[in-house]
This record gives structure tokens, sequence and C-alpha cells, in this order.
């Protein structure tokens, strides 16, 4: 049972009415074009809680000016059946416009330091001040029991779940597993932009992650070299350019220069004009 | 019945205990040293609400490194006693300590722009982040269906309200007129730090708006020869110099060169080394 709502009155009234009826809700936002990672977080919503709200919201907010808003996709009809094909339980889909998000000048915005000194942040300035706002909004639209987040964008689940903390809002912010395709490509909207050509060239940033890995299970403790044997891997493929290739702290985002428990692995690449990411978790807890 | 409680924790629990039994719940957010300008929020919360929140807690965020906020008066019983003698109905009294408010370094706040261009944003840069990073601490705790903001920090109560509508948080914001002393002096905490001389002196801020008013009855439009007559009042006390006083626009708080309509005559002064504030809406609706 899939319904869709367009307006946060009728977002609110359904919740409102499942709530009253002592329901508990869990919140996945998307920005749709929805995929297998997508549905894991609808399915342990709907594990955890009696109903599922999916919003639907491509958010310009957390895009720069020379980014892919425009041609990022859209297809809500197509995601409306894949959730309704593939899901059971109900899910309420709420895909509002951006006059409903956003029907004055925003002269409000969420900001945080420190999480996004690393990673994704300087090169995307402006992103997590984006996603942080418009996930507020969410949270206040909806007021989840839980939310949902993929491990794939392992930086926006860490800013959001600090937000959620520092701001005290109720809401307990679940990370899921990032979901690969069957060679090993993190599943991502993005992946649509991808030529044939492309696509087997995307893979060297799983590789890569996969190499720093082996580094670190082989003894290394030294980020440097970790990072250069990850580095190494992408550069076999001419095509791909690097953003960033970085050992990190999994909670502080924060560079390690000597891995010790578990570190991050995570990198930023561009394919032809796709800007492609993905992450691992390595470390004596989560091997 | 005055209940206090010092943690998040207790607090989350007597109001879901309330909202549980269906009753509303109203949050008057305070500073302390409680005057009848608090007992009018307080009043009108019990009038609206059956449960009434007033938060106490003097919020360094919203401090400036040479300000008072290590001077600001404290003092929890006196205002309970207070709040115990004067009221009826229940009040819950959320008086958190720093280390519940702030647990760990704070790295997400929420900030505005435009509101606070004019007025006390600009000599008192960072504090309308700070109080609106604690407010919707104390919303994101309390989950009122209203609160309640005096208007003599009119600036105060417009970006609280901006920052509501703007991030959809689902509270009605009460805005309620500034209750005065006999002689016209705007109530305020800060005026316990006044002499006997200095508070004779503090009258002229609030002079020198009834001058400003007294020139757009008279069919003065001119913003800038109002703003005149006010300074000309408040130049014949010496001891008393001025911040700003201007004459702007009640929503946007941006400056009025002609006046048409309702706009807001508002003044920030000092008296020795206490800083003071008081406004006056003007206009055709509000006389």
């Amino acid at each position: 049972m899939v319904e869709v709502v367009s307006t946060i009155a009728d977002c609110r009234a359904e919740v409102r009415k499942a709530r009253s009826g002592g329901l508990t809700i869990g919140l996945v936002p998307t920005m749709g074009a929805l995929h297998e990672g997508h549905l894991s977080l609808v399915r342990q919503s709907q594990a955890d809680c009696d109903l599922t709200v999916a919003s639907i919201f491509v958010n310009p907010l957390q895009f720069g000016p020379k980014e892919d808003f425009t041609s990022y996709p859209r297809d809500l009809d197509g995601d409306v059946r894949v959730l309704s094909s593939r899901e059971r339980g109900p899910i309420l889909v709420f895909a509002p416009s951006e006059k409903e998000m956003y029907p004055s000048e925003l002269l409000t915005s969420v900001v945080q330091t420190k999480l996004d000194d690393h990673l994704c942040g300087p090169f995307r300035p402006g992103h997590f001040r984006g996603v942080l706002t418009v996930v507020l909004k969410l949270l206040e639209i909806v007021q989840p029991d839980r939310a949902y987040f993929g491990k794939k964008d392992y930086q926006q689940w860490r800013v959001v779940e600090r937000m959620v903390s520092d701001l005290n809002v109720p809401v307990h912010v679940v990370g899921m597993a990032t979901v690969r395709e069957a060679d090993g490509l993190a599943m991502s909207s993005r992946n649509r932009y991808l030529s044939p050509e492309e696509r087997r060239n995307a893979l060297c940033l799983y590789q890569a992650l996969l190499a720093g890995r082996d580094r670190i299970r082989d003894g290394e403790k030294n980020a440097g070299r970790i990072a250069e044997a990850m580095r190494e891997t992408v550069a076999e493929i001419e095509e791909v350019s690097v953003d960033y290739l970085s050992v990190v702290d999994p909670w502080s985002l924060q560079p390690v220069e000597t891995v010790e428990g578990t570190v991050l692995l995570a990198g930023a690449v561009r394919v032809g004009r796709t800007r492609l990411i993905d992450n691992l978790e390595v470390g004596s807890q989560l091997g």
C-alpha cells in the first residue's frame, strides 16, 4: 500500500492519523531514483516501524552552482512503481515541490563545523548545510521515531547524527550498510549517468578501498602508505580522477596518521562528468 | 503546582505524561530572574494550554565575550517562589545545567540572515545564532503546541518566528506585549543592575520612543527626522549613550525611509554598564 502526498499539510495529516492510532513512524529521506540501497532502508524501517514515510525531494539547497541539480534523475512514477511492486506494509511517499519546501526565501539554515572539514566538505561548499537544513525540515514535518540513512553517504550520516544529538531532535538515526552491485560498485542514483565504459571504470573506486583494506590487513599502520595504495589503484584507470582518497577516524572524520582500531577508508572520484563516492569501515571490530 | 526538573530526560518524561493524557503544552523560554513580563507569558500560556513549561536557562551561547553572562542574575529558588505564589495551574520548571544543555562541544547551530542585519544584530555578533540554537533545542526537548516570547525583545521574537516557519517546526509562536513599570520603563531582568540614579536615567529610552511616536502622530513621515527626535530625547541625559534608535519595518526589520502603515521604533541604550532595549509598534492599525 503506497500512498503519495505532495503537501506538508497532507503529510502531517497522514502521520498524525497513524500516530494517534499508536503507530510508530520511520522516515527514509531520499532524492528519488530509488535503487536497492534505498529499498534496504525502506525494509529496515518497515521491520522497525509501523508506517514508513519515504520522502522524495531533489533538494536544490545541497547542490553547488556547477553540480548536477538540473540533470539529477527524477522519476516519481517509476519510484512509486518500484515501492508498490517490491515492498509490503504501508508506505507514505512524501514528494513535495520546491515551492512547498521553500515557499519563501529561506533565511534560516543549520550549519555545522568540524565534521565537514574533510572528505566531501571542502569539495562541496554549502552541501552539508543544505543537507542538514532539509533533513531538519523533513524531521520537523514527519516527526518520525526513526530516520534511516545509507552509510554510502557516510559523512552525511555522521553530520545528521550529530545534528540530531546537538539539537536534541527526538529521533533515532539509523545508519545502514552500503548496498553494492554484484561486482562491488556501491549503488547510487548517479550510476545512471555512467556509460558502459564509465561503468567499468567506476569500479576502481571500490577496488581502491579494497586495496587500502588489504594493506591494513597485512599490518600496515601508516595512513600515508595506505592512501598511496588506494591512489595507485585508481591511477591505473586514466579516465578517472580523484577528489580524495582518505584514511579518517570514523566518528570525527578527521584524518588519522596511524591506524589504530577502526578507520574509515573513504573516496570520491570523477568518472567523466560523474562524481562518485564510496567508503569502507576497516578495523578490529568491523574487519 | 510548580514542579522543577533539571534533566532533559525528566522534562521529556513529564511532558510525555501530559501529552499522553491529551493535554496541550505551552513553553515559556526564559533566562530566569522572572518579572511581570515573564509572568504575563506564563499567564497567557496557562490560558491557552493545559501544562506550561517554563524553562530557566542562562544560555552562554547568546552572550558575547564582553557581555554580562557571568553577572546575569540567577535565582532559581526565587523564581520558583514567584511562580508558586503567583500562578495557578500546573507549571513545569525546566532548569537544566550548562552541562545538560551542552554535554559535548556543540558542532551544530542555527543561523539566519537578513532579520539580524539591523537593530541588535550588528551590536551583538553571534547573539541571534545563540538564541536560535537554544530555542530550537528547547522546542525539540519540550515539543510544545505554543511558545511564548515577549515583544520587548522584538527582534528575538521575529527571528524565532522566522526560524519556526523556515524549518517547519510544528509550534505556534506567540508574541506578547511588553509589560512596563508604572513610569513606562520596559520590564527587564537587567533592570536589576541599575542604581537608583541609573533607574531614573533609563526612562529616557521609553521617552525617546514616545517622542518618535508623537512625531508620527503629528504627521511626520520622514524616518530620519523621527529618529532625530528620538536621539534628542536621549541626548538630554548625559549618562546614557545610544547603540541605536531606529525606524524599521516591523516584519523585515529593515530600516524605512518613509513611514507608511505600521513601523517599529526600536532602541538600545547603555546606562552605565547596563545595556537596555525597548521598542514601540506605531501605525494605523496599532496606534
